[in-house]
């Protein structure tokens, strides 16, 4: 499957004072992966909401393995596991600067319209996203 | 002048690896005292939104006199310098747990619409507003 | 079981662009919980740090429900699943402010000491936590 | 001067429901620049923490001229107006994804150790530092 690969650097506002990156930041590194996925789809996250469109998120789990410290160069890999017009569903692997896997999440999203009710992504979207995703089967 | 004093925690991911609040997590805490000042004088700031206003942040100025650590219950006092239907200015005083002046802020903000263009807010608003502004003068 | 009930308002810096508390935000929001939970059964978590333990996220679950708003007045339930020297399960519910259930999540944690190796908190906190804990058997 | 140019995306999770960036999140953007400072002048910041010393923010300033959105590509320029071994300050530019200037910032930085207390950096420090400060005499 479409394996989509991002670098980020852990910032220092990102640590608490255990001295490690916060368990909360981490969370906010998943949602950099997800919208590098959609970018690297070629359907930027920003063109799904001009559509009137978000994908909410609607379960979330981490599984934290190996601290993280600041200013590592980690890498994000975001992998969609299930992507339909009304779902999606996400994972994710996080590496240390030395490549140890430090954390494994998933998120599930729901695709809601402005009003927050949910809905289905359009067709002419729908054709973006599928033209990677059908690569993949 | 009205003075709106809240008092909260300073939360774990609050903190980094110095061991003491971060300083970005301050500025929220600023956001804070004026959201409370606002409820204070009688006119939540949804309700500036809901009435198609925002009081975007222009400027912000924070002094950092004393570090404020984990769990500390703090005091944020909270002043409008100037409040027009155009700008506001507040100027803010944190205290820490021992009542010592930790932090002095202060932020000016211009009104502007849900574009964000400037605007001035309605009469309506301000007649609200001006009910305890005009008790400080 | 003993279950901790902690209220906090929603922070303005805790929404994003689709209007609604950041789901990020809300794994802070348990984390508040959790703290005032050690509080009310007699130790506070700066004093199991204090005494050179850590109690590190290992894994963590949220289920977002319903969207929760800025400036809403929620509420976060606390329990604790399970509790030894080693490792803790916590549950959460957290309520918006017409008391609808928005969010469920847990978080388990393990005992490490200030190197972050894994380790077991002192008789005399097991002690004191236990004072609660065994009420609740 | 040395200018220290960095190049980050904004991330959702750092909009508000205004629709952009929240002022405090940029914040933690003039840290990442300051970061990246440390790093282009030969000392990353995290030997600068290692070697026992804090660079503490002791007081900020941002002027927010022009608003910024989720996802753009903006430029943080991080100048060393002042460093010696006892304090420092940097001035900030932050430009949009078209290049207009959007954010002006300073800091200014007191020296202390692992005790939050008023140091000098190591002279070793120092002459790795002044490699390029002296350059920009």
């Amino acid at each position: 499957m479409f394996n989509c690969s991002t670098r980020i650097r852990v910032r220092y506002g990102e640590t608490d004072k255990m001295g490690v990156a916060h368990h909360g930041a981490m969370v906010t590194w998943l949602e950099v992966g997800r919208v590098e996925w959609c970018r690297a789809v070629g359907v930027p996250y920003s063109e799904v909401e001009a559509a009137g469109f978000n994908m909410a998120v609607a379960e979330l789990t981490v599984r934290y393995m190996k601290p993280i410290f600041f200013d590592e160069k980690i890498t994000i890999e975001t992998v969609a596991e299930k992507f339909t017009a009304r779902l999606a569903r996400f994972s994710y692997r996080i590496f240390n600067s030395k490549q140890e896997l430090a954390v494994v999440g998933s998120t599930r999203h729901l695709v809601v319209g402005k009003t927050l009710i949910r809905t289905s992504l359009s067709p002419e979207l729908m054709t973006r996203f599928r033209r990677v995703l059908e690569q993949d089967a």
